[in-house]
């Protein structure tokens, strides 16, 4: 497909903004020069790096004067900080003047934005965010992982609507297996509220396969695995903490014997496709499902590769209409 | 200390019993011979078992005719199945027949059982489990991981004075740092659940760091983690299968490969050490923290080694007298 793509990038999120950012969109333009990007930010900061990069002409410029921080309380900071460039990259998705946003700045800032400036797709409640995990035998979506903290067993069920459109879709599956994460297979455990959940699932005409316990997310049991956003949120930053505290654990060994290193070099490229495995930047970005418009939040540690990984994501979401059907699918 | 300790196992819960059940009995009876360990269980198999190992004659027998499966109901089964080893065993604590009770069974139905038959500590609204987990520094205490889905603030705050006088008194640390599990660092993050939780603790005398996130959790950052009983199960077992996980994804690896198999030789120690360092089975068993008894819930995966741990810590709780000091910490 050659069609032309249109991406709004927060130039001004994430812990290595803008330089990594800003290096990350130069990375999807040689990928594929088909995605136009607009960098939203401080415009003489991104001319700056442009520059240092020999690419000032490649991108257009959005000026934003102001900057939502990661301390930012999300739904105060997009009503008041206007000028913010989350805030102006979500109303140039509004606007139409591009067809997607990524911003790896403050989560709950680009999510209140979203429902705030875009709005909702037609028949769903609440946006949720989901985000690509690995598995053994290939990736499963965890649904929502933060968007929603007090949702209701209908959000959950939309959830699991819209993240089968998603999998069929962008990651191509079909007969896609929806799980209901809960601490125990039984339909009878867990709280009422997950109780509710199970009811309305297996009443619906998704592929239920149960509830399906935290152990097994990494198994590839399920395809699509919903949760509320506190449960995602802890299951999603749990497993990253793990995977971080091993890498020091093994740095430090690697530091102390010339034996171990023997063997990590001997082990090297197993351990490299284990981390690109775990590695979020792998997939760079989680869509934000359920608000009309795409937008794609990538993890706040992203570094260029995972910033051009979540362009890459949110041209696939723009050019297979991944609205459109998930409208069809919500209404169905 | 050479004070006996008398303890009874209940020899048919756990995924591998009652053989490595048994088995743990041996080995702990080997290594700490003051300990007085009660089997209880189907005497026939019990008998069976112990002449297979050469010990008919250091353990007591409590024969018990039912067993509570991990699918029964926790609160209906410990009614109906008054004959269990479940049951019996708590029974044997509450006539001071034993001084602690440890079962790899059904979670639920122990904890059932004990609030049942042993009653709560004078005081204490709702019992906890809390689960030592390793960190780069140490261990640190996680609780609740599943007696309590659906607690009131107050409980957490319970929680958080039970396993700080664990921490003290058994894990031997001072000053215990005190974190509450939220999705953010920030006072203002989380359900307003949490933000109560938050208020109870910054007000009490702990000496309470705010809020630690998931990630963290491995870091070292507190010593006591403190959270609601779904999100500390989500937490455990989700960091349970990613260890599972990765341990399938490198022995797939070292049959593929003899050089994977010969760097794997010569890190052999350290990837040991790690394994152990994530591995349960080290301590055994998580204390079932509020009742007025000593009850240990061991792995339902426990081998030998985990239930010999699992009675050396229950010995420890017994011996240094843990619930006589929380009854104190819980009504200063």
């Amino acid at each position: 497909m050659n069609e032309r793509v249109r991406i709004a990038l927060d130039v001004m999120g994430g812990d290595f903004a803008p330089h990594e950012v800003i290096k990350g969109a130069v990375f999807a333009k040689k990928e594929n020069s088909a995605i136009d990007i607009v960098l939203v930010g401080d415009k003489s900061s991104i001319e700056k790096h442009l520059s240092s990069f020999g690419e000032k002409d490649s991108f257009s410029v959005e000026h934003s004067s102001e900057v939502i921080t990661m301390d930012d309380s999300p739904v105060s900071s997009v009503k008041r900080k206007k000028d913010s460039s989350i805030v102006k990259g979500v109303s140039l998705v509004r606007e139409r003047k591009v067809e997607a946003f990524v911003s790896a700045g403050n989560t709950g800032a680009v999510v209140s934005a979203s429902i705030l400036y875009l709005g909702l797709l037609e028949g769903v409640q609440r946006p949720g965010i989901a985000i690509i995990i690995p598995t053994l035998t290939g990736s499963s979506l965890l649904i929502d992982v933060g968007a929603n903290i007090n949702p209701r067993p209908i959000h959950l069920l939309q959830y699991a609507i819209m993240a089968e459109t998603y999998f069929r879709l962008i990651l191509e599956k079909s007969n896609v297996k929806v799980g209901l994460l809960n601490i125990g297979e039984e339909e009878t455990k867990g709280t009422d509220f997950m109780k509710e959940c199970y009811k309305l699932l297996e009443a619906s005409t998704l592929n239920f396969r149960g509830n399906i316990e935290p152990k097994d997310i990494f198994s590839g049991k399920c395809d699509v695995i919903i949760c509320d956003g506190i449960v995602g949120n802890v299951a999603l930053k749990v497993s990253e903490g793990l995977v971080e505290t091993a890498g020091l654990f093994f740095n430090n060994i690697l530091n102390s014997s010339m034996l171990a290193k023997a063997g990590a070099l001997l082990l090297k490229p197993y351990l490299k496709k284990f981390s690109r495995m775990m590695d979020y930047a792998e997939y760079g970005g989680a869509p934000l499902l359920g608000v009309d418009g795409i937008v794609v939040i990538a993890h706040g540690r992203s570094d260029a590769r995972a910033i051009k990984n979540a362009l890459k994501f949110a041209g696939e979401e723009v050019k297979r209409n991944l609205n459109q059907l998930i409208l069809e699918s919500v209404n169905a």
